[in-house]
Order: C-alpha cells, then structure tokens, then sequence
C-alpha cells in the first residue's frame, strides 16, 4: 500500500470519526436542535457509530483512526500495522499526521453542517466542547489518570478481539466505545484519542466562530498523553496475556 | 427481474421505512401517545430500525429504499443497481417512482394506526412532522448544506461497506443510520432521501388531517435536492477512494 | 418432535419473552424502582431483548411464541411450523396453548420478581399495564387497526428474513420488536401477540394482587383479534411478494 | 490451560467487567459527571457492554467471569468449564478466587478514574452504590427472590445458546445482560453475580473513600446466594430441556 493510499484512507476514517462525533455532540449541547439536551447515552450512541463509519471507510489500514491504537500496536511489538503495513517510524508518522489532518477536516464539516447553531448564543465553552474535551472537576493529574485508565480499556480490549474466532468487526469496537463512553467518560468526556481532541482544537483555533474564546491550550496536553500512555500500556502487557 | 417486481419491491421497502420512520415520530411528538416525549435518541433508533425492515423486505432490488442512493450508485460509475438489474434511466425512474409511491402509502398508513392521536389538538407544524422535515433554523442555504453532508455520510460509509470482507447485511446500514439521525439530524430533520420527504409531503396534501396546516412547499426542495447532490458527491468520490 | 416437546419449548420460550416484557413495564412504571419513569425506549429494548431470550430457549419449534406468527405461517400455506413440524391443526392448537400458558406463568413470576413493588401504592391501571396492555385513546375500531398494522409489520418482516442470505436469528427478530415498539406502539402498548395479552390478564385476574382492580376483559379482544388479523393478512400476502 | 492461565485470564476479564459496569454507576449517580443521571437505560447498557468487554478479555476460560455461571455449570453436569479445563472442585475454586480478586481490582480502577468525583459530597449510600449493590425496598426473602429468577434468567438463557447454529459469542450475553438489567434490575439492582457485589463490596470497606459509610454487610449474603441458587437452579434444569 502506498504511503498516500495509507494517508487518504487514515484521513477518511478519522474525518468521519470527528464528522458524526462532533456531530453528536453539536446536537446534543448547541442551542435549538432537534435533539438538544438528548442525554449521555445519545452521545455515547454517536460516538460508537462514529467509530463504526470511521471503521468501514478506512478498513484497508486497519482501521486505527487513533494514534493510541497507533501507538498500542508498535509498543504491542506487532511487525505490522495492518496487512501488508510493516511498522516502521515513517508509516507511524504518515498514520499520526493522517490522524490529525482527518479530525481537523472532520471538525469542519460538523462547522458547516451546524453553522446556524454556531451563530446562536451560547457560552465559548459549549461550543468548544464540540470541537474538543473537558474536563468536569479540573485536575490534571487525575484527569491524566481517567485517561490512561480508559484509552487502556479501548486498547487493550480491541486486542483481545483476536481471543474470540468470530468477527463482528466494526460493531465489536463500535460498542466497545458505546461502553467506554458510558462507564469512563465521565469525568474527561473520553478522548481516548489524541487526534480525535488536538485536530478539532487546532481547528477550533483557526475558525470564525461566532462568540468564539479560549481554545484551553492548557488542558490540550491531557488528551494526547493520557491516551498515548494508555493505549502504550495495554501494546506491552497484550503479550503477556498472550492474546490472538 | 422484471420491471413490476421491481416497483413492488421498492414500494414495499420505503413503504415499510415510512411506516417505522414516520411511526415514531408520531409516537414522539402527537400527543397523549405512550412514547410521548420519548427523545431523539427513540426517535434516531426507530428511523434506523425501519431501514433495517425496509432493507430486508427490498432485499432483492439492492434496497435502495433511497433516491439518492439510486442516484449515488449511477454517479459511482457502477453498472448495476442490484445483482441483475443493469444501470438504465427507464430502470431508475422505476426505481425512484416506486420509492416515491411506496414512501406516501407507508405516511398514510402511520396516519391510520396513529388516528386518534392526530384527531387530537396540536400545533399544525406538529402534524406536518410526522410527514415531513423541517429546519429548526430555517435558512435554505445552511439546511442544504447539512441535508448535503448528512447524505454524504450516509452514501460514502455505504459504499464502503465492500471494504469489510464480512456482511453484516441490513444490520450496517441501520446502525449507520442511527448514527447519522443522533449526529447530523439536529438542524433539519434528516431527511437524507427525497422519497422519505416528499412522497409523506404529498400525502400530507392530500389526507383529511384534523387542524391540518400548511404542507410549507416552499422548503420542499432542500430535502430533495439536498440528499440526491450528497449521494451524487459520495457516488463520484467512491471510485477515487477505491471501496470494495 | 414429540407433542410435550413442541409444548415445553413453546411455553419457555413464551414464559421467558413475558418475565423479561413483563418486568421491564413493571420496572418503568411501579414505584420505587431503580429504573422508574425508565422511558419509552427502554420499554422497547426490554421487550425486543425479552424476544431475543425468548427465541434462544424456543429456538426447536421456531420459536414463534406469539399465536401471531402461528397463525401468519399457517396462511402463508407453508408445509411445516419448524423443520419437523408440520402444519396440522392439533400441532397449532399445541403451540398456541403452550404459549398461552407460558405467558400467564411468565406473568407470574413477574408478580414475584417484583412483589414488594406491587405492594405499594399505585393506581389499579398502573398495576394491571404490568400484565396487559391497554389503549391510550380508547376506540377499539382504531384500537384494531393499530394492533393489525402493528402486527402485520412483525409477521411479514420476519417471514422477508429469508431474502437476505445472511443469517442474524434472534438479534434480527428482537431489533426489529424494538423498531415496532419505538415506532407503532404509541397509541396501545403494541401487545402483536394474543399471548402476550390475554395469558397475563388471566394472570391478572386470579393472583392476590393487592389495590387490584378491573382486568379491563371489555378491551381483551383486541390485543386477541388485532394480532391474528394481522398475521395472517401478512402471511397471506408474503406468496405474492416471492420472499425466501 | 495451567492455573496461573486460568487465574490471569478470570482475573482479567472480570476486572474489565466491574471497571466498566462499575463505572456506568459512578457516571450516573456520582456529582458533576457528564453523565450524571444519564438514566436507567445507560446504565443497562454500560453493564451489558461490560460483559462484551469482559467476554473477549476472558474468552479462553469460557468467559465465566461470574460465580453463578460456573456453579450452573457444574450443576448442569457438564465435563469441562471451558474447552480443555475439567470440572474440578480445584478449578472451581481457582475461578472464583479470580473473579472475586478481579472484580475487587475492577472497582479500585473505578475509584481512581472517578477520584475528583468520589472527592465530592455525596450520601454515603451513594458512594456505596458505586461498589456494590442494594435493595430500593429491603426485605431480604424478596431481595432474594429476586435475585434468584434474574440469575436463573441469565444462566438459563446462556445455556440455551447452543440452541441456536449460530453464533454470535460476546454479543449475545451482553444484549441479555442488557435485557435482565432493564426487565429485572428494578428492585435489587441486579447484582446476578457474586463476584460483582462481594469482590467491589470488600474494595469498599478497605478503600480511603471521602465521606464513606457502611458497607452494609447485613444485606452482603443476598447478592452472594442468590445469584448461585438461581444458577444452579438454571444449570438442574438445562440438561431436562435437552439444549444444545
């Protein structure tokens, strides 16, 4: 697979990731739409068939969509990335780059597609939350933990989808970030994803938004290393369990 | 595949997708109904869940159930609709005439299961929206542009269905849908299918609804030429991307 | 099969479709429960998981446990109930028997399941909806034709099962029981099963329930009639449609 | 499989189902999360797609990762636990010990994901809430009652899978799961697994917990002993319906 087929197919998925996850959350908290104030669990729904889109439109590179996945895989000591991708830094840094660009277009679109709810008044933190997260009860350290603690549930368990002969393939980890999302995110607002909340503020950053302000650069560190240390964390003890 | 089994199969997929789709929206919004202010999220599973009936019972004709996804597949280049039934106009204006028809005997038959409920007092706009989409923020340019993007997602991840080697079937295409509902249905409806909008809008025109208001014509268009310009987007680009 | 076998499976498979759709009601509408006031939507996953149960354990008969599907089969001129079960008279009075009583029994253990919550203070409607369904708008012409639109849609979508080549079983019957509920259940509790109605209002009728009032037997005949009428107009209809 | 294998893989598996199912509650009931009071439904959900997690980690076991599963197992006169692990009182004893140390680790994880959350003021019951479960109407006969036709419920239904030529593996005990928990989690909050309620209830009594309170050992039996006498019940009357 060539190196712009890996990055188009990385883009893709990740744009449909942020697409319906943005979207979800857009829905859910920025004034007048149809389905404001629709609850933690429409928003978890979302964010699982966001994954599962985001699954199917970049399947040929096995679908990481995450740097944590990314990242989970090469600390795992897999030799390939996908079927055919060797693990090497350069594909790395094209799965990563693809990643961030995808979330940041992703983010975009959710713009254009709400663009009259974004003109609405509303507070500049609602409608950063639907570029990027938050946390509730602000702490770095512990909303590092949080972080780690649930980017460690999606890795370590997508690896294990080996252990079972079947395939349910895009449903599995679909619902898998449908129950992420309900159990752990409620402190952080589940990143488990640094591309999926660094492209978004980058975008954030950059567009006009109506009674747009801070982009909370401060807090952006949290859901980048806490998902990358976590999906590291599950990448080395996966062999352990000797999984697959 | 004959020319009549085809109409009567996409007759009675969309006439089923209206019967669910149209149904739950009568059960969320006409009042004294037992799923009365049930949410979105009821409302996003039951259009998803009466694509999965539509898709089983049109199974044979490819279950379009959708202009644009007839459209969708004409742009993409393909050169059948369905196993056997080769990309002509003839075979899709049948295609898109039996949707049409099928989509306004399934929004009358929501009219009779639900008939106490619309003899009952509500807002004329209410009982419109069991027929057909409207925008929360009406603003024809903006309302394309979201009907745009949603059909999009809904004919691109569809096409890439083929990326997966294993089959989910009606399943996929209803989880996407959910997905698409919860996600990108906040300003106008979701629509994303000319045949769900505008066969329930000439219905509507025509059924002796208690308080019955206006059928709102002038916004008929975006949910038609919305969606058939989003599937005609996702036909074009399939190809580039190299789904299947 | 022998006939006490078609009987055992039939009632379990009935007793566990209404200890699960039972006590979902009785979840979302007797006090004090932890998931009181639950919502619509997890009515409608109560009772299309409480089908999903109910057709693992009846999966030997063909799990209709629903006189619906009995009836919709027998119109449809199949040869057979379930592989090794051919359509004779005593054989459907068998099936309907056994679920009759298996739903009556199911009800039973509902009543135990959730005694300390029938204990409490609640209106003699609430308490009776645990068993048996009842209209919102009473009109038992329109009352009917709910119940037969309903109905038609479960028995005919379930016999279009068969044009997909794929096989989901269970999950695809209690998906589409969920669609139903969520989308044509609002005017009467979607009962689309005599079983379901009438074997728990016998229930009803005799345990020691206390704050009991009318078992409400001048409505009992349309959750009977409706559903019986819509199955086997479905099953009428799935020949000419050329579905399998 | 060596008992360090079957201890890690237990282990695991039921630490992913409590880190998960435990943290659906803390999401829900504890202050200031985002999904605080996100509903009953969310929380089956969170629980049920535990399960799914906790089944792939734990597949190789037999995904037992609850008590009640092994003695139905036992009680159904079956030779193995999992393929290649015979019933043994020694294996039994190895797979309770790791469900019950897992499940008490799962819910540490809880506490240190959620540790601003648990910081908080909140009733003591509350915090105990998150670990292990309780009555909404306390009478023990029918808090056990209870217990045991949710557990019966559970470990029949699994049992009749093999009913079924499919397969649908992890997805099918998390949809029940799902199910038991909306149709019969009302009164007791459906511990239907000892490991579940006892291992988290010890995590409690030694954790450092602000504002903490009773563990509330006088109801500790009743989620103990009736999920196994539910199971064994399940497990006596499998073989007599000839599943499988």
């Amino acid at each position: 697979m060539s190196t712009w087929e890996i990055f188009v197919t990385e883009f893709l998925g990740t744009m449909m990731l942020l697409l319906l996850g943005g979207g979800v959350v857009a829905n859910a908290i920025l004034p007048r739409n149809k389905g404001f104030d629709g609850g933690w669990l429409m928003i978890n729904f979302g964010w699982g068939l966001a994954v599962f889109a985001g699954v199917f439109v970049a399947f040929k590179t096995g679908a990481h969509i995450n740097p944590a996945v990314t990242f989970g895989i090469w600390a795992s000591g897999a030799e390939e990335f996908a079927p055919g991708i060797p693990v090497t830094a350069a594909n790395g840094f094209i799965y990563v780059t693809a990643q961030m660009a995808g979330a940041a277009i992703g983010a975009l679109l959710v713009f254009l597609a709400y663009k009259k709810h974004f003109d609405e008044e509303a507070p500049a933190a609602t409608k950063l939350g639907v570029f990027s997260t938050g946390p509730e009860l602000r702490s770095y350290g512990w909303n590092f933990v949080t972080e780690v603690i649930a980017t460690f549930v999606l890795v370590f368990v997508v690896l294990s989808f080996g252990n079972w002969p079947g395939d349910m393939g895009p449903l599995a980890v679909a619902l898998l970030v449908v129950g992420i999302g309900a159990s752990l995110g409620g402190p952080t607002g589940y990143a488990i994803n640094p591309a999926r909340d660094l492209g978004p503020r980058i975008a954030h950053a950059l567009l006009p938004i109506r009674g747009k302000g801070s982009s909370d650069w401060s807090y952006a560190w949290v859901p980048v290393l806490g998902p990358i240390v976590g999906g590291v964390i599950a990448g080395l003890l996966a062999p352990l369990v000797a999984f697959g």
